[in-house]
């Protein structure tokens, strides 16, 4: 395919990503997306294969184009505490700066697709994986460096902030305040700030 | 209606909600509600108007048959720390119980539909108003016992428990492990744990 070609192609799948991920799956027919995207109907048969496989296309590109920027922080090899503690942060600014508040395609899908159909459960559970192992990345270091207490247990933090950025994206998605989800963030912070050595610990383990 | 026609008429519509509780509002069609509740056709259009009218009172139905239950022990006068700590164990075991996770059809709602049918998203945030009402009203009970530090910001510790619960029935949805969603429950604890009064406080303010 051409630079042009496929710069032209990857325009209207981000069309379509932006349809699924206000509307999610079901309520998008491929009428609505040969008129709303300029796919032609035969792209979507032929070069995906079927509606399902044009969302599965979707969620890849979602994963491309708007995870992986919330990833890199934690991605970092140093990666630690204050890196949760931003990335929980930027998904708060991320989530209240639109005005029609759509949540995440990945985790709307987790919750609208994946216990019915194998394929899309296959990509939110690689992106769920990814996602918390991160965390436990950055908690592992965290506890080598003496931020969080030895006893903490990296599994269960791990699970538990995956659990929370699930929360709060459907809490970004549903009619809750601005103000709602600003205080359940703050209550997130609070728990990671609870991992802290207490400061005679960090000092021991510095000294 | 005598007593044996509502009960019938109950029942359909329980199917009805079972149905949209499994699959979301958007993927289960007139034909399907007639094929699978015995409802008939006429009377999705006629006793209810609508497929979206239908689904409205399948959302009220749940929460008298499945929400009310949950909410039960937080709605007692006397609910304080305990009763918080409870309601995350009683749905911690609702949600592993079944074979198919299919989370809390009212928080699906908030994330598939509530965005986009008007209506629908008052049911959504009048469920979410009371459940944080419930949380605040445990919270303001256990400050005023001293259960819970006095400096606690109760509005702010309801925000964060309502969000938590959006998390956990997410994450119940999902395809992570049951062991991911005890540790998601575990860390909840952990931050309810967090707000209580130190030993000495409790005894100062007890004697």
């Amino acid at each position: 395919m051409r630079t042009t070609d496929r710069k032209r192609s990857d325009a209207k799948l981000d069309q379509a990503v932006d349809l699924f991920w206000d509307r999610g799956y079901y309520d998008v027919s491929v009428d609505e997306l040969v008129h709303r995207t300029g796919l032609h109907r035969a792209a979507v048969y032929g070069e995906f294969g079927s509606r399902q496989r044009l969302f599965e296309a979707s969620l890849r590109r979602y994963r491309e184009r708007v995870v992986a920027a919330f990833f890199a922080e934690l991605e970092r090899p140093e990666a630690g505490l204050a890196a949760i503690e931003r990335f929980f942060s930027t998904i708060l600014r991320a989530a209240v700066r639109p005005k029609k508040r759509i949540g995440c395609l990945m985790i709307n899908t987790a919750s609208e697709v994946s216990p019915n159909i194998r394929s899309v459960a296959h990509i939110v559970s690689s992106y769920l994986d990814d996602l918390r192992a991160r965390f436990q990345h950055a908690c592992i270091n965290a506890r080598a460096r003496g931020e969080i207490r030895r006893g903490v247990d990296v599994d269960q933090v791990a699970d538990y902030l995956l659990g929370s950025v699930l929360g709060f994206w459907t809490l970004a998605r549903s009619p809750a305040s601005t103000s709602t989800l600003r205080h359940y963030v703050q209550g997130v912070l609070t728990f990671v700030d609870g991992l802290r050595s207490r400061s005679d610990d960090t000092r021991a383990l510095r000294g």
